[in-house]
């Protein structure tokens, strides 16, 4: 980790270190490993979680744990003073401790070790462990998610959490770096997005209100109202009873929205250039170091992210993967994975863009092709043959939206809140909203959605 | 602004631009007086909203405006085409509309001015304006807030968010810069988190659930699970009645919460360190200039902010202000704003920490002051007489949260799943939850806390 930590190790140190004790100013444990060679021989202070315990009668070996890696502890009898070692004696597995004493070099391949002279218990457990941290990967998600908190001591897992904190970073980093406000829209509305019935209902002071499906209506505002270039990140809140790896009722939406665009490609553009800027970090970021332990980072992003419409998708499907999908339909999952294979051996992508989607499976405020309106400037982005983005031009005409919310046979006064947005002068506009868990998940090949959410909900799941 | 836009401007201007302009490849009209120098002379095109039109017979100025500033357009016969002329009578205030011309210098004290070669219509008004951006600071906050999409394109009340944007954006980059992971906690969980009744109340796949008071709970649970410093930035919900200029039910916390601390002061250090980074950069930060223009953004952040306990300023308030408040009792706001003044008149700082609230008026999950558990390890932060932080050492010990449990009159089954994440190994850590309006509030010096919220939501307000 690039971040310098002095305040705890520091703090906690000052009362119990020996008086001679270089006191480790950054307390990951992994600092201790970049800086060994200026640390051997002097005496320091690490703190974590006691990560496992080999008792071989006159020394007892302990692993101690923090979320940057592991460290060997010594405690043998001439070397650790007695009282000590009594204190050792109370260690259990994920009991949180400090440990004082010197760091020398080890035949293990850990090649460091520190023989301890002190040690501080701070919280040991009260019950035996229903999940150990160490293998908690290798039992079922359900059990793990139950015990999140010991399966996120995980390390593998932690670099999961610790990667998509990075990645919402980046996001931000890059659409602020051009010219991107961000904005925090309500989550209570009064109204669903999409019109549909998949909302969650909230009470509110006695009135019936709403949990945001998504910030769609109030970025597009936050354009209307001058503010140009916004982007969130937030969460956002699905009443879709599906039971599938990739889907979530709640997740955090990562949405963009800029005017004065003259077609969906200005919006691809931006998501193109986002992906291979991340492509990028991903490679050179120190801060990222831990993860890529753990994970390969490398991604596909040719210098030009190939674009299909999804009619040339329907050939696609039929010729190369005997796949007939309906005319005018949507793309079934199979179908995003075939596309990925295929934008995988045909361009060298992980990445593929399928635009002009049907106005029949499109919301209401998605641009109409001009000429051809049964299709629209609507596109999803796949990542690795799962869609991760969806995105459109937006429908800024105030008369051209009435008619579409017409022809989508809804009641335009339920939506006149929105309407009203358009009628005193609406920039072209158009943007995209991605799923940060769905480009984790992606990104590190995980199997389910869930893996890259803290505490995931489902229809089922409402804890802990 | 500091950052480059390139690409509405290029895009829009390249079928409509006369061939030998010079397009301006950031389109922000701050960054044309930016580059005047090199301007001066040149064919450029810019976009924005049609803020006033003045009509002198035979000249006509319209002055454009964009999140960053207005430029005045100069429309007259032998300089713009008779084509052009005609387009500009079609023109009427928040018409968004992109205009090519010559950037000459102009007797006027904006200094410079667009001689007009070409005109681009891109959206009209269908209906006249309710709200006049440019005078909608003087107009009533309701009236604003239910046009806020024209409220804020008023510069002053555009700058408003473009620093609340900032300070989010700072608030991540202090805690990332000093070793902490962002988290995304679910805002729909099972129970409240301190146990009252001000909560709203989801329904949830046909069952009851709550929308979150705080990530108090998983924050915490973050820790523990051994990310050990996390931050956060997201909604929180509270379902309290206040008709307050300082209450929202809906609006964004930036909460800490951090593992391995040796009492609050290290929280607190860090909170003071946090506004001190904040008042250092906002203070030469380029990319806010454009705020600067409206407000002043010094701060008062002395070396060593003050802290004093809550008994001590009982004792403040009586001698100074002559306000006696009920002994063991929480700060109201006449005492909060008397601190504030006492703050900045005796050690000429913005803020104070008030320390060692009351057990009874803080939350279970606190911890008590050892040796005298009738107070706690609880503070405030106060911002020019105003609460914008509240944290505290929080207990980690399972039977000691118990007993809290138990003597606050909790029943500790339906904090079982909380309580569990303490059974494992928990560090002794500590946190705090800040209101991200409030602190935009106070900063600016604006009047209610609803002018610092795009679409703020409150016991009468839904909509829009």
């Amino acid at each position: 980790m690039q971040n310098v930590w002095s305040l705890s190790s520091l703090k906690i140190c000052s009362p119990a270190c020996d008086a001679g004790a270089s006191v480790l100013k950054d307390s990951f444990i992994s600092q201790v490993y970049d800086r060994a060679n200026s640390l051997l021989g002097q005496k320091i202070r690490v703190c974590g979680w006691v990560d496992n315990i080999r008792d071989l009668g006159g020394v007892r070996f302990v692993l101690l744990r923090d979320r940057s890696g592991v460290l060997q502890v010594v405690i043998k009898k001439g070397v650790t003073p007695e009282t000590a070692i009594e204190t050792s004696k109370e260690l259990v597995k994920e009991t949180v401790a400090c440990f004082e004493g010197t760091l020398v070099e080890s035949k293990s391949k850990l090649k460091y070790e520190l023989q301890a002279s002190g040690i501080q218990v701070l919280s040991k457990p009260v019950e035996p462990i229903p999940l150990e941290p160490a293998t908690s990967t290798e039992a079922q998600l359900n059990v793990r998610l139950d015990y999140r908190w010991l399966d996120v001591r995980n390390l593998k897992v932690s670099a999961i959490f610790q990667f998509e904190s990075w990645v919402a970073n980046k996001f931000r980093e890059f659409f602020r770096q051009n010219g991107f406000v961000e904005v925090f829209t309500p989550k209570i509305v009064a109204a669903g997005t999409e019109g549909g019935a998949e909302v969650f209902p909230v009470i509110y002071f006695g009135r019936e209100a709403y949990l945001a499906q998504s910030p769609q209506f109030y970025k597009q505002m936050a354009v209307i109202a001058g503010l140009e270039r916004v982007f969130e990140v937030g969460p956002v809140f699905r009443a879709e009873a599906h039971h599938t790896v990739k889907h979530l009722t709640e997740f955090h939406g990562l949405d963009i929205e800029m005017g004065f665009i003259e077609g969906p490609e200005d919006v691809m553009n931006m998501l193109e250039s986002f992906f291979r800027y991340l492509a990028k970090e991903a490679e050179i970021d120190d801060s990222i170091e831990t993860v890529r332990n753990y994970f390969d980072l490398a991604l596909r992003v040719p210098s030009k992210v190939p674009r299909i419409t999804i009619r040339e998708a329907y050939e696609v499907l039929k010729e190369r993967y005997n796949h007939q999908l309906p005319y005018m339909e949507d793309l079934d999952p199979q179908a995003e994975r075939e596309l990925g294979d295929y934008a995988l051996k045909e361009y060298d992508s992980d990445f593929i863009f399928v635009t002009e989607y049907p106005w029949k499976v499109r919301p209401f405020y998605t641009m109409r092709k001009p000429q051809e309106p049964e299709w629209t400037l609507g596109f999803d982005l796949l990542f690795r043959g799962l869609e991760i983005a969806t995105g459109s031009q937006r429908e800024h005409r105030y008369d051209q939206l009435l008619a579409n919310l017409r022809d989508k046979g809804l009641n335009p006064e339920r939506f006149q809140f929105y309407l009203n947005f358009f009628k005193y002068g609406a920039p072209p506009h158009g943007g995209a909203g991605l799923g940060l868990e769905r480009i984790v998940k992606q990104f590190l090949n995980l199997d389910n959605v869930r893996e890259a959410r803290l505490l995931p909900r489902d229809p089922e799941r409402l804890t802990p």
